[in-house]
């Protein structure tokens, strides 16, 4: 397969281009040139449209992208919860409504959300916003999709590889290699189910 | 309480008014002036801030407003779904960022999300975008309320008085009567619970 992977640099994304690129092309699309064939900023549904048009078709859209804001609640203002909004919300979406037509039939899309959704902490409502309105509009276009393309999301529990980082805010919770969510996006985009959430947790 | 009731004039909106009124004070805000007691654009983060500004110190904010977007997957243009973003999802979650100050000590707010979050159907993928970031949002958000403020929301199945209007698009749905809607309302304001998801049906 040709898969376009956005937030190819991450670190979940960096695992997935590793695991996908075995048996398939991958093209990376991140947001510097760093180590990525495509640059895309995801706030900008211009930018999002230009990359489509730099890659051409594609078998399968993965997104392991999407920039959150992470803070206590009372220090949450409209102006810090946009960035969540931006990136990982409308960004993970409008990759679906602008990347249709670039999706060959029985092709997918795989976007990321994430545990706070479904276990929140302190210092996470922005980023679980992001997340549950990412799994809600998977579940429903899965419904809707045309030419047999599928779309899931995957949710990743806070992996090991980032616990050093992440640990203080995710007290109690058991980290998951990163190679188990890679299994995750593989089962998305070699698999046949549609309107899924992957929970690795 | 003094209750400020936001989406006032709409169809569960009058009824909430109706069924609060009994035993409290109901401030009514909505996007017109008809039957309201103040206007609001829920759209504008300034008007928010206007509206609490005007209407001062409250024991309890209720939602029942928020335009979505409804209409086929493949119509649905970034644009299109920012009207969902501004007036449901992003409207909501500013009533809580920027009404946090003016809710008393042991207060809440109740949001309204929906039934197609969670069953979804054709033409609703926007819609239940909104309400699983609300959904989401509000779990989370409650871990961190300040002065034991609470945070609920309630996920309507459509309703027995707009089958009229909707119900093409709610094949075999069961429609439940506004009368159980608006006990989910009572109980969030007047029980004592946080963080929970109210679903009529």
């Amino acid at each position: 397969m040709r898969i376009l992977l956005i937030g190819a640099t991450g670190t979940i994304g960096s695992a997935v281009r590793s695991e996908l690129s075995q048996r398939h092309e991958v093209i990376a699309a991140g947001s510097g040139r760093r180590q990525a064939d495509v640059t895309v900023d995801m706030a900008s549904a211009d930018s999002i449209a230009a990359m489509y048009s730099a890659v051409g078709k594609v078998d399968a859209v993965v997104s392991t992208a999407g920039h959150t804001y992470f803070g206590p609640l009372q220090e949450l203002t409209p102006e810090r919860n946009e960035l969540s909004v931006l990136g990982k919300l409308k960004g993970q979406i409008n990759l679906v409504l602008l990347g249709m037509p670039y999706v060959n039939d029985g092709g997918s899309f795989t976007l990321t959300t994430g545990i706070l959704m479904d276990d929140p902490v302190a210092g996470g409502a922005s980023a679980a916003m992001a997340g549950g309105a990412v799994q809600a509009f998977v579940r429903s276009a899965a419904l809707e999709m045309p030419r047999g393309i599928r779309i899931n999301n995957v949710s990743p529990n806070v992996v090991q590889e980032s616990i050093e980082t992440y640990g203080p805010y995710f007290a109690g919770f058991e980290p998951v290699p990163l190679s188990r969510v890679t299994l995750a996006y593989r089962k998305s985009v070699e698999g046949a189910q549609t309107g899924q959430t992957y929970k690795v947790y």
